[in-house]
Formats: structure tokens, sequence, C-alpha cells
């Protein structure tokens, strides 16, 4: 049986995790880590200068299920090697995201965070967002396309390094026209900082902002998804800009 | 004069910071943001379910010093949007971080996510680390390479999203050989959980381990820094594995 280990970033009681759990129970041996808390916008952060905690809160056959004090990525760090140690991993999953992680979205996000690990680590991974922020989001429309993607990447040889990220447009499910392998769209968040006073008249402030699509490329993550495309960007952790390595040699450096 | 935002990730007090403080204020009107408490291992986390908190610390001639109670990543947007709004900035600098961000080291760095979020909002951007973790490494080895890299950045173009992850070797100046233009080693943690006891008997865990060179390839950034020369990695926030797509095209997805 195949060993899967499943995590999110929006927290252990957060119903996308529950139904990526029950998507992918019928693939193999299940081990859940998830976050304690919700943990969206925490990137590829880890815990160094506090304690972690891990605490087992279900245990049947093919099922044990952890609460993780910690991010993302400390979920995928402890699972491999507490209750999974020794053991072959074939599977990470991680989702289904509340709202989208496609564009520059991945590099701020836990969901891909927890993904892009677990590639760092030599497992394959995928991580499963889909395009709607709702806490009671219906997360069954696409539920088939996610077991056949997660059917295939089983069969597939995918090399260190690479994990998936996996958008989904919201969308009934008779709506949803396929599957498409994008690029990250270059697209970007336009921000501000909304100012509010506390009671004893302090400053403090809120990030709040929307993301603008603006002129994205046809074969990207953002076009697909407008189309109702299900999007798939590979994503690598070697974050060398080749292209610049010559021009730079040429400098006086 | 040029305008120059300051952070870094080991916190307003780390004497890396002060460092490039010191070696950046010639070059311009300096804002320094940095976080309040270290920050160690934030990689690209911002701060999205708790409000922010940015407090005026100094202000004198062409020098301003804010400390913010957020992530590295905050403090760069909070810096752009809030003391330098409506400004021109034209370089953002991060560091000296007490300890390497080469190699993979680059993913979980909260030095180089403040950096990287630079390059994405189309500001230059350069990450400091020193290859020692010392709370009082001797940061000045190294300063005339630092005022050389900042100042040929300058005069460089340099295109929107890239950032400079900057490594410097634990040396004396004289033994320093110099400036290489690398790529970023494919090394990586060992890493295991210490487990602990807290007093009412629950269990508790540290994050511990080493970091592996492995066989590193020549161009990269570890090997470069074994050589005693200083590395520069030119980074992008563009994740896509381009040479992926083609191939999972041909699945059956």
């Amino acid at each position: 049986m195949l060993n899967i280990l499943i995590t999110n970033d929006d927290g252990i009681r957060a119903k996308g995790l529950r139904t990526l759990i029950e998507i992918a129970r019928p693939f193999g041996n299940i081990t859940v880590v998830a976050p304690q808390d919700p943990m969206s916008g925490m990137g590829h952060a880890i815990t160094v200068s506090r304690p972690l905690r891990l605490n087992l809160l279900k245990k049947e056959e093919n099922y044990q299920e952890y609460v993780c004090v910690g991010t993302p990525v400390d979920c995928v760090k402890m699972g491999l090697r507490i209750p999974l140690e020794n053991q072959n991993v074939d599977l990470v999953l991680s989702g289904i995201n509340h709202g989208s992680n496609a564009s520059s979205n991945v590099i701020y996000s836990g969901t891909m965070g927890a993904a892009i690990e677990a590639s760092i680590e030599g497992v394959k991974s995928i991580g499963f967002s889909l395009l709607d922020y709702h806490h009671d989001a219906d997360f069954m429309q696409a539920a088939d396309f996610m077991r056949k993607i997660i059917a295939d990447v089983i069969e597939t040889q995918i090399p260190r390094g690479i994990s998936l990220n996996v958008n989904i447009p919201k969308a009934k499910k008779e709506d949803i026209k396929g599957i498409k392998i994008c690029t990250q769209a270059d697209a970007h968040w336009v921000e501000e900082y909304l100012a509010r006073k506390d009671p004893w008249n302090g400053d403090y402030y809120w990030l709040a902002g929307e993301f603008v699509d603006g002129n994205v490329s046809e074969d990207s993550d953002i076009y697909a998804l407008k189309q109702n495309y299900i999007s798939i960007v590979p994503v690598q952790y070697d974050l060398t800009a080749f292209d610049m390595i010559e021009k730079l040699k040429h400098l006086n450096l």
C-alpha cells in the first residue's frame, strides 16, 4: 500500500483538508499532520526559535492524524521524521487551500511551502488550491479531476526537486473544461496598509490589497484558470536565474 | 540622492544589521525597517491574520529607523508603502545575516525573503549573509567587497524579478580571494527532531541537523565559498520548472 502524508496551511479544522483526506484515502495508508492554527501566508517558514509540538488525535486502520504546533513546512518535516520515521513515503499532498495559489501567490503560500519541502526531501508532492476563499467552499466539484491527478502522479516519474502547484477554478463540475500544464503567470498584488487606532491611541495596520492579473501569457496558470481549466505548474526550488549568470559575469564585480 | 531601504531577519538589535547600515550610509538616504524579534527561518512569510505595528525609533538627516512587529517580507512591504510612500526607492539591502544563506538555505531565509520581495516589487535588491552564526561575528572583514557590490549594482540594469544572494566566507580580509557569480548548489540539510519532556511530562521537539554539502558543482555557491570567494547567486521568484512543462504535457492528465 502507498504511504501518503497529507497537510495544509488553513489548519486542521479546515474543510479543504477534510475533502483532500476523503479523496486521498482510497489511495493508501494516510498520515495527516496539519497545523493547529491557520498558517496562510507562511510560505516556506520553519520554526527554529521555539520548540515544536506534535500530538496524535486519531489512529485507526490505515489512518493516523496528528496536529502540529508549527508551520506547514514543519508539518512535512515532522511527519516524515516522527510518525513516518524509517518508512518509505510515496506522496505528500497539501491542501485543499481555501483560495488561489496561482501566479506569484506560490511564493507566499504555506500550502505550496509544504509541497516544495517534500520535493526537497525527494518525495513526490502536489499542492491543491481552490479559487474560493469561503470557509464552506464546495471542494467536491473537482474531486474526479483531483483523483485523476493523484493517480497519474503516482504512476509518473517526477525528478527530485519538482512539486506540482494545482489550482482549481471556482466552477461547477460540468463547467470545468479539463487540465492544463502551465507556467507561473507574471501577475502581482497591489497592496496597501489600512491604518487603525488601538484603544490607547497606538497605530496598527492591516495588509490589504487586490490581485491584478495584468496581461498574462496564454500558457500561464492565470489564463488557464480564467478559461475554467485546472492549472498545473511544475515548481522547482532551485531559484538560480540562469539567464543572469553570464550577464553578471561581464560586470566589473 | 539614492533612496535605500535596509532590513534583516535577525532583528533590529543584530550586529549584522548595524554593520550593513554603516556600510550603506554613504550611498544615500537610508530608511531602516527591521523586525522587532529574530525572524530566522521565516522564508517568504507575511503576516495576514494579525495586525502589524511600525514604530519610528530614530530620525536624523538622511536617516530614519523603524521597528516592525512582523516578518522580513512585512518590513519590505511596509517600508515601501508607509515611510517611503510615493517615493522612488533605488535599492533594498537585507542582512547582514548571521549564518549562511547559500544553496537551498535561500528557501528558508528571511533575509532572502526580504530581498526577493523587493525584486517582486520592482526594486533592485541584495541579501548579504556571512558564514558565521556568532552574534558577535566580525562583519567588517568583507566591508570593501560589500561596498563594491553595492556600487556596481547601483550602476547596473537588473531586470524586475531578480535579486542577488550574496554569501561571504568566514575569513580574514586578506584571505578573501574575490567575488564569483554562481548557481545555487544542490546541497541540503540532514535533520532530526530532538525530543524533550516538559514539566508536565508532555513531549516537545527541537529541529536540529547539519548541512551536508555533498558533491556540489564547481559553478555553485558552496564551492566558491569553500575556496574563500564571495558568492553571488542571481535569484528569481518565477518557480516554473520549464524543463518539466513538455514532459508533463505528454502525460495522460
